[in-house]
């Protein structure tokens, strides 16, 4: 493969001002249920007509601008809004490592957040080559990604003992969240070893992806030692994100698609699904799983959930 | 309101040379999870290291171009790429009711579907018009969207007996499809009182949706009498599709979001979340239900699946 660019464990924060970059921490960020900014309690009827308090998660449009260009329009809960910002740019490949972001601006009233670099970035650039034939610059983006992801090279030494899997998913399904609170919600967990560092949530799978990739970039932490673990299902578009934050191991209690266990095979992504209780699927990099656990009395599911089992 | 634009039923079929248009007869269109292209079998490991083989949902990109101009990349299990082209254009109001298609091309090798109209679409105008500041045409998308949001006028007279929302959701559960057979998928039905009439799955949720509204847009069928089912959650994107699509009801075994809650009062769309077993939350458009069910021997869920229920 093409030499790697440099990764982001060599690039300094680069938001001026910005406090020390974060220590990794077993739940540095986590979901804070109890926002009152993100339910709300909405007065309804159930299946007898009787009248029920639902609680519903709050998601709100955020118009992303970089620099003086209008990005996308994203449904977000809007608790991480530059965190969300940045990891949307950098999984477009629109911020690059080498970018010198100098100002990130949100305001709330106008449901907006501005990204600012010092200089044009080269997204821009090729945006203004573009020609009229093309409606949106989707396709510039998709070939980026696509050019990246074919340089990444993850880490061989990387591994994932079955122990450290079912410690994660312990913590993670008993951490307090949102998902448990009032659902129609996805999370996503940035972990280590057996550690959940950054766990987000949002009514976008995609979101909380990117969230996770901005802060990331932000506090200069690298993927190359770390464990992915996602509520979504395994898409092609989840493992190009993987990816291109340079994460070896990804994992899911959702489904596989082919795609992106081919694209994760190609690259040598461990790709690990249907993850529930003891239960898994791994359909690529399998040389990184080390089976230490002792499955002892198994904490399986039920066999007649499996049908969720496979969502 | 505003007075609505022609609705769909006034609309004939527009593809030149098609068949008779369909009639809204029960599973017109369901899944076929024999088709050896959507399915493959991939091998694996599994919890303890032992051989074993997946069953996994195939997807693929497909480009849609409209007229000269592409417009987005889309990944799909490919199973009708013409009805998720018109779909995708009509919900995202770059087609209209009175633009005439007059030809569809799908090109399987080169992953592109091309549909062109007679004259240039108002969307197509309102793009050369677009400032170089914005750098996707999404906003002017969004903006389309939601003035022909707040000018529908859902049906009064519409409505739903709960003994039908049973009779739906068992044919629906029962009915052969991917995601029984390889998970990693969404569903999305038009039914019409107690009948499913177009069952359509993808690995997107919103592929799910636009097939529907291109199937409906080519043979000409309205919304305004049906009611629709998704597997997927109750956000703000799905409650403004169905609207588009001229749907009054809309029910998800998934949770809500307030802006869905929100979005579904301000233009009087039923709607209910939370579908599993016999229980249902409605969270706005309650005077369409009829309670007529005997609930007699109650078929819920067990109470320690809530949490997978609120999802």
């Amino acid at each position: 493969m093409a030499t790697a660019e440099p990764t982001q464990d060599q690039q300094a924060p680069i938001k001026p001002g910005a406090d020390a970059p974060r220590a990794e921490t077993e739940f540095a960020v986590m979901p804070n249920p109890d926002d009152p900014r993100l339910t709300e309690k909405v007065p309804g009827i159930d299946q007898d007509g009787q009248p029920v308090t639902a609680s519903v998660t709050v998601e709100r449009p955020l118009t992303l601008f970089l620099n003086g260009r209008e990005i996308v329009t994203m449904m977000t809960i809007c608790d991480y809004p530059e965190y969300l910002a940045v990891g949307y740019l950098v999984n477009q490949n629109m911020l690059k490592p080498g970018d010198v972001i100098t100002e990130i601006e949100y305001d709330e009233d106008l449901e907006l957040v501005v990204v600012r670099t010092e200089g044009e970035t080269d997204f821009e650039e090729k945006l203004k080559k573009k020609t009229l034939t093309s409606g949106c610059a989707q396709g510039t983006v998709f070939g980026d990604v696509m050019e990246k992801f074919e340089s990444v090279d993850l880490s061989p030494e990387a591994a994932i003992k079955t122990s450290w899997l079912y410690s994660l998913t312990k913590k993670i399904n008993t951490a307090p969240s949102l998902y448990l609170e009032a659902g129609a919600i996805h999370g996503c967990v940035l972990c280590k070893e057996d550690r959940p560092l950054l766990y987000m949530e949002d009514v976008g799978r995609h979101n909380a992806v990117d969230k996770i990739a901005g802060f990331m970039f932000l506090n200069g932490w690298s993927g190359r030692d770390k464990i992915f673990y996602t509520t979504g299902r395994l898409t092609s578009e989840m493992v190009i994100k993987t990816v291109q934050m340079e994460i070896p191991i990804l994992v899911s209690r959702s489904g596989f698609t082919a795609w992106g266990v081919d694209l994760a095979k190609q690259v040598g992504l461990t790709l690990i699904g249907r993850a529930r209780g003891k239960r898994f699927v791994a359909l690529a990099g399998e040389g990184r799983i080390e089976f230490d656990a002792d499955h002892g009395r198994a904490e399986d599911e039920p066999e007649h959930l499996k049908r969720k089992g496979s969502r």
